[in-house]
């Protein structure tokens, strides 16, 4: 059995073949080089094909992540970072060449949940959900063994919680959480601290300030620098504020860390889990686990992989 | 075809039977009288017993709705205002008298949004969420047409939602957001600032500050109190933030008020609704509409009729 993983990032695309016991048996990546619109789908079909008349033909199902919405009314999908892609009808384009194939698409956010489920850090759960702190912050979410989508497909927009008042004007573009605790929000955070401390002179000096990033922060946090341990005390607090309630509202086995920020503030998580465990409801605190992400920047094309398995799963 | 509905409240039982169009045919309560533990589930097996003996007979499903925990994996009930009720069996013994009969047991609160898509202000919705806000604040949430469970099926424990800083020891017993907003939280936070302004002559000063109930502070709300204002604003920044959350978190279609507190607090729902769209994620916000609950205190039943139905629609 060969089952199909389609992962569409931004700028890449990822394609794997998975046995049902979830080896992966084969992946590459090619770059999208700019392609846009039309182009990125004709992109994937190429390469959909490429597996039909390869060695791991015949396929048995295809699934694929993508770096956005996937309308599961429609099959269309939104993709904020590939332009063209408002209400692209990916589902329709590929069903076009699977023939009898079962094909599905869902939000990367909601693969990596699934690859964690499948081969990774959530196994044997039902319940589950993926933070990814990245440039933003989304979250995939499974409850009950199924994935959720919501009114319109936009379950999982984390990054907007509220989590402190006074509202400021600084929410409007991202929302509270997003702001001080995602990777572009580590480093605007930082940026306002050093503007409001017209004395620092540490080590985040050595930039130009509008050039800092998140990385600059962990590494300057390493160097104890006062302004970059203020930064993460503070994404400290929120991190733990919002896994307190997502622990609260969902009673999850496992809430799974990823995304480029986790990563280096993996270390943090011991730190976060004491901040969240003084918010959560007592008794799903008790039943929850918080841990890194395993599959790392390989969810997606797990996730995608589980997807397949799922469409033949349902079929028998 | 008749449906019956159990509706077990802290203090009393409703019993109801419903038509498959949603239609209440027949409903009584029936105070519980200082009953405990197994008297409480020989009362509801008597009421039982009694409708398959009127002229409501033959039954064709029965649902359940509890004031606690309903277990779905083994059919236990946890209920903390009926003493003896941490790990009931009720599922097992109404079973045992149901004989083919089907039944189903959910917490009052999954019930709240399930009677509101039958026969309230959710009809027609796939994803909705019912807000309880009394004594405590508690959620019933479906998502995608499925009801919320969790791994220990405490799905919904908003009351618990972290919403500002710094962490307090007032929380330790409820959560940030029942402190600040619930029934008993509304009175918590009018005595507080009470004891911090020894200047203040108001309205509240009329009764002994213990005293001091939510319903209180509505009234004095209603003759411009400066605390009852206070706590009321406090109180709307409060429900505004914890529905937005419920908005980015979710993507749903409806969130319905309802409880003890809306009720009076009705008539701040277009403040809320306000608070609310400043915090929540943007396109979500659109999607949703907040409003109160039509079912009011016969939400349960009903919800209790629409699981009997459905496990009905299922069988078929």
């Amino acid at each position: 059995m060969s089952l199909l993983s389609i992962d569409l990032g931004g700028t890449k695309l990822a394609v794997g073949i998975f046995d049902k016991n979830g080896t992966l048996l084969s992946s590459k990546e090619y770059p999208l080089a700019g392609r846009q619109g039309k182009q990125v789908g004709e992109f994937i079909i190429e390469h959909i094909l490429s597996i039909f008349r390869s060695s791991y033909a015949p396929v048995d199902a295809i699934g694929v992540s993508v770096p956005g919405i996937s309308n599961s009314k429609n099959g269309t999908v939104w993709a904020p970072n590939i332009p063209g892609w408002d209400n692209y009808p990916l589902l329709a384009e590929i069903r076009s060449v699977a023939g009898d194939i079962p094909v599905s698409v869902e939000s990367d956010r909601s693969c990596y949940i699934l690859g964690e489920m499948w081969q990774g850090n959530a196994r044997g759960t039902d319940n589950a959900i993926a933070v990814a702190v990245g440039t933003g912050i989304g979250a995939g979410i499974v409850v009950d063994g199924h994935v959720l989508h919501g009114a319109g497909d936009i379950v999982g927009a984390i990054g907007w919680m509220a989590l402190h008042q006074p509202y400021k004007e600084e929410y409007v573009q991202c929302g509270c959480f997003e702001h001080n605790a995602s990777g572009n929000g580590l480093a605007k955070v930082a940026k306002q601290y050093i503007g409001e401390n017209t004395s620092y002179a540490g080590v985040l000096t050595r930039k130009d300030r509008e050039d800092i990033t998140s990385h600059d922060v962990f590494a300057a946090y390493d160097e104890q620098d006062p302004i970059a341990v203020r930064v993460i005390d503070n994404a400290i607090k929120f991190w733990g504020m919002a896994i307190a309630n997502l622990i609260s509202i969902f009673n999850p086995e496992k809430i799974l860390l990823g995304g480029g920020v986790f990563g280096p503030a993996v270390k943090f998580i011991p730190a976060i889990n004491i901040e969240a465990m003084k918010w959560a409801q007592p008794i799903s605190a008790k039943q929850v686990s918080i841990e890194p992400s395993l599959l790392g920047p390989a969810a997606g094309l797990y996730g995608a992989g589980y997807l397949a398995l799922q469409l033949i799963q349902r079929n028998n």
